[in-house]
């Protein structure tokens, strides 16, 4: 027995002696790890960072030598030859042609064929695995002033598809919310509250609004870290609807006498969120499509889906235009009905006039930045229309 | 010159060429990369949790034939010789000690050594480069709710370090302000506004709070998942204090008549957050100096820290308490006057009782968790002399 003590005594002094051990030698290979893979880590940032460079050089070089070819012109067949000759020359005073008039085509081609050559080299780097090293965007101000100087850049590939899919999981929620809410208040109104809206329900909806808003801008700049291409204006966008939530939370819902009149904006505001919430829907319908394509193609596939993301979602854009375009008229009239109400003095506090300001300003904004991005589309689309009809040439 | 042309022509044509082979084997050796580095990670992981486990393990086995030792007795020199004689009873049956006479404190030493090179491992994990590959704590709702599923874990230490250490800096700087607003609002009431506060300035005062409290509360949680031993209190704290920020913004400022009267709360809230100020300023010069002590310490002596962080700062703490208890007392005496003229009708809104009802709850939360923190900082001292006073015996 005290055999038999003696030896698991001896047995947990030497476990302990062991775990010691093994924990300075976990300590030593996890030091040498992080500095291997760190050290590994700024060689591969090194390579795509000069390599990121050399295609910069050679495509600004080939662009500058070919910047006659205006797409535009291309389209139309009379005009393709007068470019073409002006073009040519170009090309030909950098490769050198002789052959003035038989190898016109053959020119523009390996002119083509050379840029079409880095841009595959750029989407290899951009959308595989190099991308992690890549130097990250800069941070910018709106995230280190929430969370200071912490990293949100996902190093793997996988790991940013995640937080995107989840970003549009998330839209979809909150636009059904988006939708919800407003609705209830507004039946509520008219059931139930007699035509004046309560205080507290309203500035519940608005805290909820102000909280949203936060999320989302948090989320879009963590998604612009990590590479995505969303235009800076549906961020900025999201700092004014931030900054209007956090106005009308201050704002005195004006009750009796005379509610109906006074509530108007209120009113309007509502509607104007209910049409968000539908055009929200839609408009994540379509993201989510575009990201499943990007999904499917796979790695090995994840070059082309620069050139065809696009395709088989023309059809809901047609759908999604209009409510957008309708939308954004929508915003701009309540936002001048409310500056109306400031400047008549119905409500003469300072956040209407804010408030319309700031709704006017959006609706401007959502405007151009639409036609920007349809415009961007078509030029994109009809770019790959001649690249196909030139392949079958 | 057609020779140097064609010459150039050729040398770009190669370089697209180079480029384009150099993508690809970027590709190969970023993915190469990542996955080795993945698989070394995992398999460090694992190495950590087991030896996690097993310390855990040793320790339990240790404190279990050792409960008897209890520490409050230790100190007390007659005591101490009842209370060996029965440890020793505990120890000898682990140890299979049969000179019941002689090797006493030989014994309790052993027991005592092995539980310290217990810790030490711990602390060379915990502490160490290998604390990066310890399984993280879950990231909880509320930065889930904001970020999204992104990971906010640094992996090297220093980065950490940093982090940490601009959470201080920022604390810093809005302590100051924190001390400013208040003090500013106040003095502008009493010299122009003629004791009664306009709303504007009031609510900027609260729309700042609202993003203050935000921004710690995520700071904060992003601290805790890298490591830090916040106590979860002062997180909640800030949940709270963002809640009221939130509601005292929906707060009408009454004015007129009777002004005085009506901002007896604001005026009470406005003098108390002054006192904060202070002790915010006075509880960061203490954290920091605590956080600059590991720091010299340095890599070698960080398992050192966790036993001599709090060495050179005790005599701050004898100011910083009770400061610390008088804004508590101060904070609670506000919630409690809130609810009184809620309760007596001077101002009848919700948002009254709310605060009223949250400031009383922040108060005794703060007082118990100072409370609790001062006596853990005082078992840890007593601890502290007892292990010297062997050494030294």
């Amino acid at each position: 027995m005290g055999e038999s003590e003696s030896e698991s005594a001896k047995k947990v002094e030497e476990e302990v002696g062991r775990v010691v051990e093994q924990a300075k030698e976990l300590q030593d290979s996890a030091s040498s790890f992080i500095s291997k893979a760190s050290f590994d880590n700024q060689s591969l940032r090194n390579r795509v960072v000069s390599l990121d460079s050399s295609i910069r050089r050679l495509r600004s070089l080939l662009s500058h030598n070919h910047h006659l070819l205006d797409p535009k012109l291309v389209d139309k067949a009379i005009i393709i030859i007068l470019s073409l000759s002006f073009s040519l020359f170009a090309c030909s005073f950098l490769f050198g042609s002789h052959s003035h008039s038989s190898s016109f085509f053959s020119l523009i081609l390996i002119c083509e064929q050379l840029e079409e050559d880095l841009q595959r080299a750029r989407c290899i780097m951009v959308d595989g695995d190099a991308a992690s090293f890549l130097p990250p965007k800069t941070q910018g101000g709106f995230l280190k002033m929430f969370l200071g100087p912490i990293n949100v850049r996902a190093s793997q590939k996988d790991v940013q598809l995640k937080v995107k899919e989840e970003y549009n999981s998330y839209r979809d929620r909150t636009a059904l919310l988006f939708l919800l809410f407003p609705s209830v208040l507004l039946i509520l109104r008219s059931w139930i509250w007699d035509g004046c809206l309560p205080a507290f329900p309203v500035q519940l909806y608005q805290a909820w609004l102000l909280f949203l808003y936060t999320g989302l801008a948090l989320r879009e700049n963590i998604l612009r870290v990590n590479g995505s291409d969303i235009r800076p204006w549906w961020i900025y966008h999201h700092y004014c609807a931030m900054l209007m939530a956090l106005v009308s939370l201050t704002w005195e819902i004006k009750g009796q006498p005379n509610c109906a009149r006074k509530q108007r904006g209120v009113q309007l505001f509502l509607q104007w969120a209910m049409m968000q919430g539908v055009a929200m829907l839609l408009q994540n319908r379509y993201q989510r499509q575009r990201l499943y394509t990007r999904i499917a193609l796979g790695k090995a596939k994840r070059m082309d889906v620069v050139w065809g993301e696009t395709a088989g979602v023309d059809g809901q854009l047609w759908l999604l235009c209009p409510i957008l375009f309708i939308l954004q008229g929508f915003e701009a009239y309540v936002g001048l009905l409310l500056l109306k109400t400031a400047f008549i003095g119905v409500v003469s506090e300072w956040q209407v006039f804010f408030c319309g300001i700031l709704l006017v300003l959006m609706a401007v904004g959502n405007f151009t930045n639409t036609v920007e991005t349809l415009m961007a589309k078509s030029r994109f689309k009809a770019k790959m229309k001649r690249s196909k009809s030139k392949q079958e040439l």
